[in-house]
């Protein structure tokens, strides 16, 4: 986690309680918080899943799901969009969210959603080697890139086919208006 | 959501499809991406939840949830608790998720849980001018500080004593490992 550029220092800025990354010539202060992975588990009309065989590191070579940083301007559901698009070229429909990730070691917040094809094809993007469709038995688990991988597609599965009902989270989003807490 | 400091300027980098902001000097790329907000509706064990009148801009004087910026480090619900012990002094034990509240105009998503008071006290922290436990009739909706005070409260009244079960995503955190999509 150590992103100091050459100029930049650890210190504790005035009427804060924790060390930031302050520029030493103008004093700007680069706030470095956790950031939000997006991501899908998405379901083929035959019930099984889309998987991208990684063409980048880390974890080359290994299956994910399309995921990655949300961006600004979005919503969680947009960005988990957008990497299915980037991804695996699919355009996809974000139904409920299945997993909360938290990945503290490397300051990650992972939101997985369910999905489906919101039209039919995909195919692998620029940053995937191959994209594949896998029923449960088939998921290649050893080859799985990370732990969350396995995580949301054990979620996806006892989610079953009523995801999104009984004690499922309020889900809003607010694109016209200033409404931080 | 204009933070550039003075010697970074807009430009897309190379192999990115997008601008970022980039030191003029030293080639420093300052991604910026959405920040987290984590905060609870913590229930007494009389039914009242916990809120905060806020000290501090923006909406001083109105009132709010205890909440604010995830740190690096934490996990979603490890700042959760912080946050509550920050701005009004109190110890909770987090339940479930109530909401996931993307507001994309000011780059934040924002996951509030469901709370209870790990011992009984509380008390205003440096950024709350009161804190008090309000019954569902008694809380000031008009002087709620944002939206999404609201939307939480009423997703916490939905989800009733049943909250956590049903369709409820999958939390887990991982400390001890690199784990990251």
């Amino acid at each position: 986690m150590d992103t100091a550029p050459p100029r930049f220092a650890r210190r504790v800025p005035e009427g804060e309680d924790r060390e930031r990354l302050v520029c030493g010539d103008c004093g700007f202060v680069a706030y470095e918080n956790p950031k939000i992975i997006v991501g899908s588990v998405v379901e083929a009309q035959d019930g099984r899943v889309l998987l991208c065989r990684r063409a980048i590191e880390p974890r080359r070579g290994f299956w994910t799901l399309p995921a990655g940083y949300l961006e600004l301007g979005e919503t969680a559901e947009e960005g988990a969009a957008r990497e299915a698009r980037e991804e695996a070229c699919a355009e996809i429909a974000v139904d409920s969210l299945l997993g909360v990730y938290s990945i503290a070691r490397i300051g990650q917040v992972q939101l997985i959603y369910r999905a489906r094809f919101a039209r039919p094809g995909f195919a692998a993007g620029p940053e995937s080697e191959a994209v594949a469709l896998f029923g449960w038995g088939a998921i290649p688990w050893d080859d799985l890139a990370f732990p969350s991988v396995r995580w949301a597609l054990h979620a996806w599965r006892d989610a079953g086919s009523d995801a999104g009902s009984g004690g499922a989270p309020d889900r809003r989003s607010d694109r016209a208006r200033a409404g931080g807490l």
